[in-house]
C-alpha cells in the first residue's frame, strides 16, 4: 500500500527522494534518445498504406473514375470519388466539402488568413480592419492551433477544458457578448491533448451560442474523427446538424484530413462547410491557385474507396496503437496511483494522453525527462502563448516510440514526476 | 500581293467585309467548340511523363537517396534532391532555395500574404500596415498576378511591356520615388503572354534599381525557365547574381515549377531567394505547415534525375509544341501580313503568343470568335484591373488544342480581325 506523498513528513519524503534519484541517476548513464513530443505516425502505421502507392502506374493511368484527368490543371474542389468519402468522414453532404492539399493545418492557417484579409461570408469587412479579433482557445489545445493565432496577432483567451469538453458557460459569456470574438478553435473528438470527446450537452451548449460577431466561427478541426484505438469508440453527436437545425450552418468550419490514416507528410485535407461558405470559399481559394495535387486523391479514392474503407484501415492503426496506450496506462498507474501528485487521462482513441502534474511541477519535470534524454512536448506548449497558468499539464504522444521504448520512457516520466513532487513538498 | 486596309477606300472595305462575312457565317454553321484562352499543356505532353507514376510503388518505396521517409510529417525545406535539382533549374544555391506544394501560384499567393499580414525580410511592420500598397505590373502580362493584386486591394500600376521586357524607365522612376510601391511582378522569360525575354539591357536597369521602399521585392516568375520550343532557346541573363554583386540579394523572390514539365496539377513549385529570405520565410511557413507533400517531391526526383533530365524532357515538349507555334505564325503571316491591322509576337518558347489588333479592336475580335465557338482569352484580361487602355492585345495559348484544331481557330482569329479592322474603318 503506498502513502500519497503529502501524507509523508519531511525525512520520510528525503529517504525516498534518496532513492529515486539513484534510480534515475541510472537513467542518465543509459544515454537514451526517445521522442514522445509529436503526435506523428510510427512506421508500421505507415506501412499499412504501401498499398496506395500501387494504385496509379503508368498503365493504370490517372483518370478518375468520375472522368477528371488528375494530371492537368482544374477541379478545384477537388476529384469528386474523394469529396464523397470524405464527406462521409466528416458527415457533411458531398456540396459541403471541398478537398485541399496534404495538410488540414494548411487548411486552417488559409482559413483564417483568408479571414483576415478579405473577410468570411457573412463579415461586412475584413476581420483585419478591426481594432482586435480574439479566438476563444479551449486550454490545453493544440499548440499549432495557437500558433497560427500568435502568427496573426489575435488575442487569445484561454477556456478551461473540463473531462465533456470547453466550460460552456464560459464560451457562452465571450462569445455571446465581445463582437470582437471571431473564431473559436475546437479538437471535439479525442481532443488534442486531453483525448476527450465533447459530450452532447457541450455541443448542445455550442449550438445554442448566440454569437456577438454576426461572423464568428467556430473552427472545427476533427483530426481524430475515425481514429479509435479500442472497442469502445466515443461517439460524437453531429454539431453540423444542430447547428443546421437552428439554421446557423454558416457558424462552422470544419477540418479533417488523412494524414494520420495514410501518410502523415502525403495525405489529403479537406473543410467541411455550409454551401454559403463553401462557395465563398471556393471563389477567394481560386486566387490562391488552380487546383490541388488530385493524383493523390485520386491514389486515396482507389486504396481506401469509401468511408468503410477508411474504418477498417483505422482498425489496424487501432491494434498498432492499442498496445502503447495500454503501456503508457499501466505504467502510470503502476507508479502514481495513490501518490496524489499527478492525475490523467484514459482516452479510448486519438495520439495523446494528458499528464497533470501538481501545480509548477510541470516544467521541472519536462526538464528532467529531457536531462536523461527522453524528449517530451514543452510544457506549456499545449497553452495559449505557451503559459500553463498553472505550471502542471504534461502531453503524452505514444505513437511514434516502439511499446518497449515507451516503457522505459513512461517509467521516466513517472520518476521525474515523483522527484519533482517530493523537491515540491520539500521546499514548502 | 495584298493592299493595307488603310489603303483602300469605303468600296473597296464593304466589298472585302461582304466576302468576309460570308466566309465567317461559313465558321458559325460548323459549331466549333475550341479553346485556345489557357496556357494548359494537352493529353499527348502530360503522356510524357507518366513514367513518373512508377518510380514509387510498395516494392520500390519512398525513402530518398538522402534517407528521409517521404511518407512522414517534416522537411518543410523539400527532400534533398529535389532542392539540388531545382535549384539548377531556377540558377540559385541549395541553400536558396525551398520546395512547395503543388503550385508555384500557390506560393507567389502565399509570399504576398505573409508580406501583408507580417512583412517581409527588412520590413519594419506588415504591409497591410501602410495606407497603400502598390505593385508595378508589366502589362500585357500575367492574368493570376493581376488577380492576386486585386483580391488583397493591392494598386496596381501598369508599365509598358518593350520588346526586350518591362520599359525600365518607367519602372525606376516608379520604384525609386515612391515608398509605397512594395513590389513588381516579372515573368523574366517566354513572357506570358508576349513571349518575350527580358533583355540584358532591362536585366542590367533592374539590377540598378533603388527602391524608395527598403522592403521591396521582384516578385520573379520564372515559369518558363527551360520552356524552349525550338533550336534557337532565348538566353536569360542571370538576375539573382547581378542583384547579388551589388548586395541586394534580398531584392527578389524567384519562383518556377514543374507544372508545365511533369502535370500541370501536379508538378512541384519552388521559391529561390536570398538566406535572409529563405531563413524567414521558412520561420513564417512553419506556422502554416508540417510540411508539403514529399511523395510527389520524390517523383519527380526519381524521374527527372537532374537538370539535364528536366532538359532533355523539355525537348520532348518542344517537339510537340514547336509544330504549334509554327502553324499559329504560318495563318497570321498568310493572313494578315501586309494588311497593317495587325502585329503579333515571334517567342521561340513559352506558352503563348500576342496578337495586337488596331486600337479598339480587341474585345470585338474575341466576341466574333466566342460567338463561332473559338475561345480566347478575354480582352483585357491581360491588363491589371482587366483594362486594355487601347483594347488591342489578344492572348494566344497555342498548347491545349491540336494543330489541326488550330488551323481552324487560328483562321477564324485572323477573319474576325479582319471584319473587325474593316469595321473600324468604315465607323470612321
Amino acid at each position: 500500500m503506498k502513502h500519497s506523498y503529502d501524507q509523508l513528513n519531511t525525512q520520510e519524503l528525503k529517504t525516498i527522494l534518496d532513492g529515486l534519484m539513484t534510480e534515475y541517476n541510472g537513467y542518465i548513464e543509459k544515454n537514451l534518445a526517445l521522442d514522445m513530443s509529436r503526435g506523428k505516425p510510427n512506421g508500421e502505421q505507415l506501412d499499412l498504406a504501401m498499398g496506395m502507392l500501387d494504385t496509379v502506374s503508368s498503365t493504370l493511368g490517372v483518370t478518375s473514375s468520375s472522368g477528371v484527368d488528375c494530371r492537368n490543371y482544374g477541379n478545384l474542389e477537388g476529384v469528386p470519388e474523394v469529396r464523397t468519402m470524405l464527406a462521409a468522414m466528416l458527415e457533411v453532404a458531398e456540396d459541403e466539402i471541398m478537398i485541399g492539399g496534404n495538410s488540414s493545418l494548411n487548411l486552417m492557417f488559409d482559413a483564417v488568413s483568408r479571414a483576415l484579409t478579405v473577410g468570411v461570408y457573412g463579415s461586412t469587412r475584413p476581420w483585419c480592419k478591426e481594432k482586435e479579433i480574439k479566438f476563444v482557445c479551449p486550454s490545453p489545445g493544440y499548440d499549432r492551433h495557437f500558433a497560427i493565432c500568435e502568427y496573426f496577432g489575435i488575442t487569445m483567451i484561454p477556456v478551461e477544458m473540463t473531462s465533456e469538453g470547453p466550460d460552456m458557460d464560459q464560451v457562452a459569456a465571450l462569445v455571446n457578448n465581445d463582437p470582437a470574438v471571431k473564431g473559436m478553435w475546437c479538437v471535439p473528438k479525442y481532443s488534442n491533448p486531453t483525448g476527450v470527446t465533447y459530450s452532447l450537452d457541450v455541443l448542445n451548449k455550442m449550438a445554442a451560442l448566440t454569437p456577438a460577431a454576426n461572423d464568428f466561427r467556430i473552427f472545427y478541426d476533427n483530426a481524430y474523427a475515425i481514429h479509435g484505438i479500442n472497442d469502445t469508440d466515443d461517439k460524437l453527436e453531429d454539431l453540423f446538424k444542430m447547428l443546421k437545425d437552428q439554421g446557423k450552418e454558416d457558424m462552422i468550419f470544419i477540418f479533417g484530413s488523412t494524414s494520420k490514416i495514410s501518410f502523415a507528410g502525403a495525405g489529403i485535407s479537406a473543410m467541411g462547410a455550409s454551401r454559403n461558405n463553401i462557395a465563398l470559399t471556393q471563389k477567394q481559394l481560386g486566387i490562391q491557385t488552380i487546383g490541388y495535387d488530385k493524383i493523390g486523391q485520386l491514389m486515396h479514392a482507389r486504396f481506401f474507396k469509401d468511408l468503410g474503407g477508411l474504418r477498417s484501415h483505422m482498425d489496424k492503426h487501432g491494434a498498432i496503437m492499442e498496445p502503447k496506450f495500454v503501456m503508457v496506462q499501466k505504467i502510470l498507474a503502476e507508479e502514481l496511483e495513490g501518490l496524489e501528485i499527478a492525475t490523467w487521462t484514459k482516452p479510448n482513441g486519438g495520439y495523446f494522453i494528458c499528464l497533470d502534474t501538481l501545480d509548477g511541477c510541470a516544467k521541472k519535470t519536462v526538464a528532467l525527462c529531457s536531462k536523461a534524454g527522453v524528449k517530451l512536448t514543452p510544457a506549456g506548449a499545449t497553452y495559449p502563448y505557451g503559459i500553463d497558468p498553472r505550471d502542471k499539464n504534461i502531453r503524452i504522444a505514444p505513437s511514434y516510440p516502439s511499446v518497449a521504448e515507451l516503457s522505459v520512457a513512461t517509467k521516466l516520466l513517472t520518476l521525474a514526476t515523483k522527484i519533482t513532487a517530493i523537491e515540491y513538498y520539500l521546499s514548502k
